[in-house]
């Protein structure tokens, strides 16, 4: 059996969509029993909305902007076909029409992509958070001014000169205005209040300051006390209304949004029931938005089943690589690091650091090797523990880098 | 239209989520149209299974280890009830021949308070990454470890001192080896490599060490080299395998696991279409996993619909308390600190720290204010602004605490 899907619009997600849909078909046929197939493509000079609409049992929508992306969205929703969007504007400016239609016509309409980037906040606020009252959420949702204020953080750049190196690298826009004045990050602020709270909040009613008039010595001034500079949206719950709002904002070390640098996007969600959930990653690039666009395609295709039947011919590993921590405690002679050096050599472990301090008659040798295979390791620590200078065993600890 | 909730099991989680589905089901019923209502518990000493599975439309297993917890969850699936547990032992142990049950008798068979405490791991993997090919999954899987890890990195503790502490304050029990040894982590790993990868993995595949042989001084010497200790779980494929284990490991500050502390769990999903996705909150509490435990049972009921219709008499607030970071460049001259001072004393402004810093003739003073409504802050400013001495105009940004 195939599942339908019409495609609106074919730019950067659109074509990472229609790439990344052909490559995981299998799978989710795989999984699902249903193979979702493109049956149309609808962009500016090519394609008809209404015989891709008649072909499809779902609309995905990535044209942008108002119309004829709502005009679009509508009827889909309207000829009994469900609507996957990640368009924030249209549904921060239009969604209680969208939602509206939606239930009237019973299909499903999802928009995953239009928050948080690749982070899945939509489906947790949405759907696990049906069990806890949310108190508050607060987001770190605009990876271009997540960016820019990371670069000032950590060059002491100016504003200016880390906007330019945000554009250079593609992270800002040549017209900037919608993402560092806050109105983007404003427009999922909206939405995100929405699904939270159930409230009609639309982009009009959320007021929002940029990151325009920041400095470096505001951020270089306030690290003294500890604080550090995000532009930072919030939704909350106060004494039964509902405040949402998105401005430049402090940060102590410990909340768990300070940590988030680059363009990165992250959400905290607040509940007496839950504590916080905090979820991080990258900011919406063309694959990753077109990962979240699919997920809600195969959320829209079936209820997810339970657990498909095991894959085979996938044996477990046991001896895998990892770079290690390896600490030993010597006699303080000459030719020590070299033995050692040498025995790692000859095991094919190479040294990325080593840290030697002198305690007296003896030394402390701290190093971190890069990745190896576990076993060759392993084996050079075994001869390495039959050293005469050695004072205790060699202490082996793993190292975890980051691969991407 | 109710549906019928059967309890297993009224420990701390079980009576958790008891209140929990009483205080819920309005607000669940008016979003899903069907209210969830409790139809039987049972108890050691109290209620029968056959007559609450005959009265039940899905079961909540929450009795914990094997049996009898196996054999009802089984019969529960076989008469065609949906079942939600939280039981990572009986899932890591009879994966495979729950998941076949559900798919036999087409039930669904949720899990999410088994792994990761309040942190949606399970629907994160499952449903939103099936449009990704996951690479590897790196989690903080264990509360109790990560805890005391972090007693021993914060106060340079032993193990056993931190142990004690943690058993003291109920992050861990009176015989911690569950825990400690890594085994509770191994169990987690094997359900998310079975997730993740649909590699039928069992605990008794998952190689672990646990925590009991690290010293203060792993720690504190590794810090030299940036480096912060974990209790680790990994899960990765490898030359078309899969590795799945549970170690002591280093990380790099900027690794987003290494700022996890305290007894949270964390989990990051790699895959070259999204690159990293982290997840993370605190380890379960009782509210905490009955939490994940309804929202599991809200999935169960129905798919998520589209939005309800907006929740009505909710104003939007816009006047919301914050603490702000003040800035100002002033001259230096006596007086200067309490005049500022007393401007803020009268709009009911409270200084939380304050910095002051000669410059030449001039002064910065730079504080933090505690939380107050806005247009107080803004007026005292106002009034500020106008002050003599003032050498610049004041910069004001808010400052976020965490509530929790």
């Amino acid at each position: 059996m195939t599942f339908r899907v019409g495609l609106l619009g074919h730019g950067t997600v659109g074509a990472a969509f229609d790439e990344l849909l052909a490559d995981r078909a299998g799978p989710i046929e795989a999984s699902t029993g249903l193979r979702p197939e493109l049956t149309g493509v609808l962009t500016r000079s090519a394609g008809d909305f209404e015989d891709i609409l008649a072909r499809s049992d779902l609309i995905v929508e990535l044209i942008g902007g108002l119309e004829p992306a709502h005009d679009y969205v509508l009827r889909a929703m309207r000829a009994g076909k469900h609507v996957v969007t990640a368009n924030k504007r249209l549904l921060s400016q239009h969604g209680e029409e969208l939602y509206d239609t939606a239930r009237e016509a019973q299909v499903q309409l999802r928009f995953e992509a239009a928050v948080g980037g690749v982070v899945p906040v939509v489906r947790v606020v949405h759907e696990t958070l049906a069990a806890a009252h949310i108190e508050r959420v607060h987001g770190i949702v605009n990876g271009t001014t997540n960016f820019i204020l990371s670069e000032m953080t950590r060059t002491g750049a100016s504003y200016d000169d880390a906007l330019r190196e945000a554009q250079r690298l593609g992270y800002a826009e040549s017209d900037p205005s919608d993402d560092v004045s806050g109105r983007d990050a404003a427009a999922k602020m909206a939405i995100l209040a929405r699904l939270a709270f159930g409230a009609a909040v639309q982009l009009d009613d959320v007021p929002y300051e940029g990151i325009e008039q920041l400095t470096s010595g505001d951020i270089a001034y306030a690290r003294e006390l500890g604080l550090s500079l995000k532009l930072l949206g919030s939704a909350e719950r106060i004494d039964g209304g509902v405040a949402v709002r998105v401005h430049p904002a402090f940060l102590y070390g410990d909340h768990p949004l300070a940590s988030v640098g680059g363009s990165f996007n992250a959400v905290t969600i607040e509940s007496p029931t839950i504590t916080e959930i905090t979820l991080s990653g990258p900011g919406a690039g063309g694959s990753q938005t077109a990962s979240a666009v699919l997920g809600d395609v195969i959320s829209a295709m079936i209820p997810p089943p339970t657990l498909p039947a095991p894959a085979i011919g996938q044996p477990l590993v046991t001896d895998v690589e990892s770079a290690f921590y390896l600490h030993l405690e010597v006699e303080d002679r000459p030719g020590v690091l070299a033995q050692v050096a040498e025995i790692l050599g000859l095991q094919g472990v190479s040294v990325k650091s080593v840290v030697q301090k002198g305690l007296g008659d003896d030394a402390r040798l701290e190093m971190v090797v890069h990745r190896v295979l576990e076993s060759k390791f392993l084996a050079a620590v075994e001869l390495i523990g039959r050293l005469d200078f050695l004072r205790s065993g060699p202490r082996v600890i793993r190292v975890i880098e980051e691969t991407f």
